[in-house]
């Protein structure tokens, strides 16, 4: 494996080739001596080779010799169920991408393809580190303070006892530690108040365990209503609350910029005023911009796996390769193991 | 009992009187000829005597026909423990509001003090109605369509059974119905995904126990992204999920708030522009004003009460009262306890 390989699902998501190999061009001319320089980058293009093939010709990036096409003969659709993807799409650009990483080919594998079936196909072919069971999701939200924020799990695992809940905490502690660079960050347990003896048994619990975690500087119970603050960098919690936290957040800023546009419809002058405005309501719409979060993370995997958004354009498709790439740099998996081991030393779980 | 009553607990929240007697008096102030109106209301007013009294004058409501002040001896604090409030203070003028209300006195008790206190002690002295164990907390949601979306729970009830969620979706229901005049409310159930395979077992066995209410107009499983489009116009979650949802909700507001003010912020031009946005934003903001729906409502209890937001202001306050108004009118109580009573008889739960 040459220094840093990533492993692209060409064919997931809405768009397919039409911006994987556009994000790729990106990154390739970010780095306009890569296979000299300190930071080459090779990729894996798994998918139709015919219409790869097209698009590379089309970006003039045929023969480009950090470029691989591995051909496959399947799709994994949006519509399948995990099982039968699991089952039956065994030459799928999905499948080969991820067995690409587990055969040690790739660093880690990109792609936009169907969650579900992308969590089933991971779990079977990288297996699961030590002590974890099922994967869990993670992704950073911004918040008011300079960095973001890690939230997990985000829909993966919908019923969580407390020792899961104590390994989301490792290892959105180890992501945030390995991407952020941040020595300790704060992490917190989501929970209904901030009170020690605020919420269910489970939570409490859970609290009492990473609390015995070394290397965790856990902070306590937070609300909801921090998670934007900055306040902490990992948030922990369980799939069902975390996607509720996360879609709920989605729903509301496509619903507070339509009332800003309402209210800038309003007449002639507010319609004008919005012209005048447009370039500071572009600015915001900016920094607000879900693209330059986009890279969810399959964590507790013996590999990386990044699960890029279904509808990603060019932009939010480079941000999640760029993900995969800083922790491939980190070989987060293995600070993840390193910790899991020493808490099952420590008998916490 | 005069026709319509509502006890107001007027020492609770941030600001007491201060806010408590100025909502009543735009409220007197909107029916001014109350006493020989078809809309009458008259106000018990629960509280410090002296302190009640100064407010009155200073509002020139000394001596008005549809106002009474019941005098109190303690007041529930902030930081006061349920169990201590609901074992030491029995004269506060909490306890004496739900009293009235208990004593059919009054029909509906507005107190903007310390959640888990009234919590706990409108659970000990209304009662629950039949077949419910614990009150649930719900609360009107803007949404982008007219009317709002009611979600609960809102935190009283972290850990809940299909059993309770089957019963959020009637007490939401009927709610609904009795203040937004709708017919045949939809009724979702907040999951991860909406196919009726997605999420923890629970949550599709409340499914299968919702689809046999009657008059209850189930619409399946919604994500949460849907909350504020206004598709569904009840959504039931446990009350850790609703809770998270609400608070981040609350959250992501203030932050986008933050970062529109900082895009306006960042040259002489742009802070030129946000000037002549300033009526605009304005707008804006009175059209996502959270004042609007201050007044969360305790359901499940033989009584109303209402729980207004512990900072709010006079506006707010009117909103929370004028809630307890409409409650009183359509007496929801006894409509979801007649719900109840037709699902208990077709044993659903």
């Amino acid at each position: 494996m040459p220094i840093l390989t990533i492993a692209v699902d060409c064919m997931g998501g809405d768009f397919g080739p039409s911006v994987t190999i556009p994000a790729i061009k990106t990154i390739l001319s970010s780095r306009p001596n890569a296979d000299i320089s300190n930071d080459p980058v090779y990729f894996q293009l798994f998918g139709d080779q015919n219409v790869i093939e097209q698009h590379l010709l089309q970006h003039k990036l045929n023969g480009h010799k950090c470029l691989e096409i591995f051909p496959s003969k399947d799709d994994v659709l949006m519509t399948d169920k995990p099982s039968l993807a699991l089952k039956k799409k065994k030459q799928s650009s999905m499948r080969l991408a991820l067995e690409s990483v587990r055969d040690g080919r790739a660093n880690a594998c990109v792609s936009a393809g169907n969650t579900g079936a992308l969590m089933a196909i991971s779990r079977y072919v990288l297996k699961m580190l030590p002590g974890i069971d099922r994967p869990a999701i993670i992704s950073a939200l911004p918040t008011n303070e300079n960095g973001p924020v890690y939230l997990l799990d985000l829909g993966a695992n919908v019923d969580c006892n407390e020792q899961r809940l104590a390994q989301f905490a490792i290892m959105g502690n180890e992501l945030c530690k390995g991407l952020d660079g941040i020595q300790s960050p704060k992490v917190g347990l989501l929970n209904v108040g901030e009170e020690e003896i605020k919420g269910s048994e489970r939570l409490r619990k859970a609290a009492e365990l990473i609390k015995q975690l070394d290397g965790v500087n856990y902070c306590g119970f937070v609300e909801a209503n921090h998670i934007f603050r900055g306040d902490y960098q990992v948030v922990v919690t369980d799939g069902f609350t975390g996607n509720s936290v996360l879609k709920a957040s989605e729903g509301l800023s496509l619903f507070l910029l339509a009332k800003i546009k309402y209210a800038f419809q309003k007449n002639w002058w507010t319609r004008f005023i919005g012209l005048l405005a447009k370039p500071v309501m572009n600015f915001f719409k900016e920094e607000i911009n879900p693209e330059r979060y986009n890279g969810a993370c399959l964590i507790g995997l013996r590999g990386i796996v990044i699960k890029s958004h279904g509808s990603a354009n060019t932009n939010a498709t480079v941000c999640a390769i760029e993900e995969a790439i800083l922790q491939s740099k980190q070989k987060v998996p293995s600070k993840i193991r390193q910790r899991l081991e020493m808490a099952n030393k420590k008998q916490v779980f």
